[in-house]
């Protein structure tokens, strides 16, 4: 038997953060006629509340340092205000989106970040995924809608990387399901020259990611969500598609694509 | 065949924010062997909330008055911070719970309560409840967890009671459970005398009601919890039960139960 096709999509800050770019992709996200989860942050909202708190949005290297007070922020802005937001408006197109964080039916659990190089602080690594809870919902025709908000089973909540865990979902749902996982950002690809968003690299391949890594090309902002592509395709994954919102429902949209 | 029991536990605001009550309810919720669902709010860390960005908690009788801010507000806290919280904590100690706010699954659909007379602005009354998917998670073995957050299937959430959304949910069951509403409080039960704690109403059916309004026993904020359980023992709930967090474990606890 055929598995059936299952698309992981994770969307960026920038697109939940532009109403018009999120309606349009919520849209195209509702029409997926396949088994479909969606994944989100909100670092920009978060960042915005906090600094109305007068909480610190400390960074190093562009990554989070959560504290007890960013992570109660990033709780109420992930898990609550913008994952029900997107829930309801799901609802309002036909989509049965129900809203989850890792701790909802204890569906991913992460363990706290070690302290040493650098300590990120209530940051998680995802160490399990129940894949057949999962399955479970998509068998009764719900869309997951995952925030970037992980637990480590103790009652800890953590802050996770949501490219990671769009990652770790479609590995381990590939065992059942053809997965095709797509980050979609505000960029049309992978740019062969940054400034340059006609430079898209269309096509890579795992035995070419470390020629384009050694040439800078791919590089900064880039490398976790390559790293993660590279996992995901290494452990079961189809295909790997990075571009913007238009690669959801147009076929034709540039985009880069990795395959192994 | 005996229909199996449900137990429908609405927590207040005051044992929310007092981490040992929350803690020592939490572990007493855990241990019912029976189907349960349980429901919260969290005004008073939403007030809280709105104080430090400089939102106005505006009430008319003790009501919330709901706008745009507050309304996100209300998200954040009840929908993230308070309902993630209890979830994984719940998980912590063994009892698989999954957090539900009205939009998730489309579960509770709510209409805006009309301006007149009083505009509570993006508040909700509740229409519809899908009891079939809330059976579907119960035969999963999962503890539904809901926040005090509709949402109208249109796209626009809506602050809702959560004493209201309990009364709802537990008449909703009623045709294939037998169901126990519980509405836990800082309150040992409905009291004869409000200063006296000892004054505690064992027992009152449908019948008494009325008289205990026209002595104005009942009066003030205990009005509209009792207006809910009259309506859920005339629309199917086997019982009504009014007490602090030691009615949830400690079948000798002091409480008021209303029973047909």
């Amino acid at each position: 038997m055929m598995s059936s096709r299952l698309h992981v999509i994770k969307i960026g800050g920038k697109i939940i953060d532009d109403q018009k770019q999120l309606t349009a992709f919520l849209s195209a996200f509702s029409k997926i006629e396949d088994d479909k989860i969606l994944i989100h942050g909100g670092g920009i909202v978060a960042s915005r509340l906090n600094d109305r708190l007068g909480i610190s949005n400390t960074k190093i290297d562009g990554r989070r340092i959560t504290n007890r007070e960013s992570l109660e922020t990033a709780i109420m802005v992930y898990a609550g205000l913008i994952n029900k937001q997107i829930v309801s408006r799901l609802q309002s197109i036909g989509c049965n989106a129900l809203g989850l964080s890792g701790a909802d039916g204890n569906c991913i659990i992460s363990q706290k970040r070690p302290a040493h190089p650098i300590d990120y602080g209530l940051v998680g690594d995802i160490t399990k995924v129940d894949s057949s809870l999962l399955r479970s919902f998509l068998h009764m025709n719900l869309t997951p809608v995952f925030s970037a908000i992980g637990h480590d089973g103790q009652g800890q909540l953590l802050n996770t990387n949501a490219d990671t865990i769009a990652t770790k979902l479609a590995v381990a749902l590939s065992d059942g399901h053809q997965v095709q996982l797509t980050y979609c950002f505000e960029k049309p690809g992978v740019l062969r020259t940054v400034e340059d968003e006609r430079s898209i690299i269309e096509k890579i391949t795992l035995s070419e990611v470390a020629d384009l890594k050694d040439q800078k090309i791919i590089s900064a902002g880039m490398l976790p969500k390559i790293d993660n592509a590279v996992y995901a395709i290494t452990h079961g994954v189809s295909e790997v598609i990075i571009g913007n919102i238009s690669v959801i429902d147009n076929p034709y949209a540039p985009r880069t694509s990795l395959t192994l």
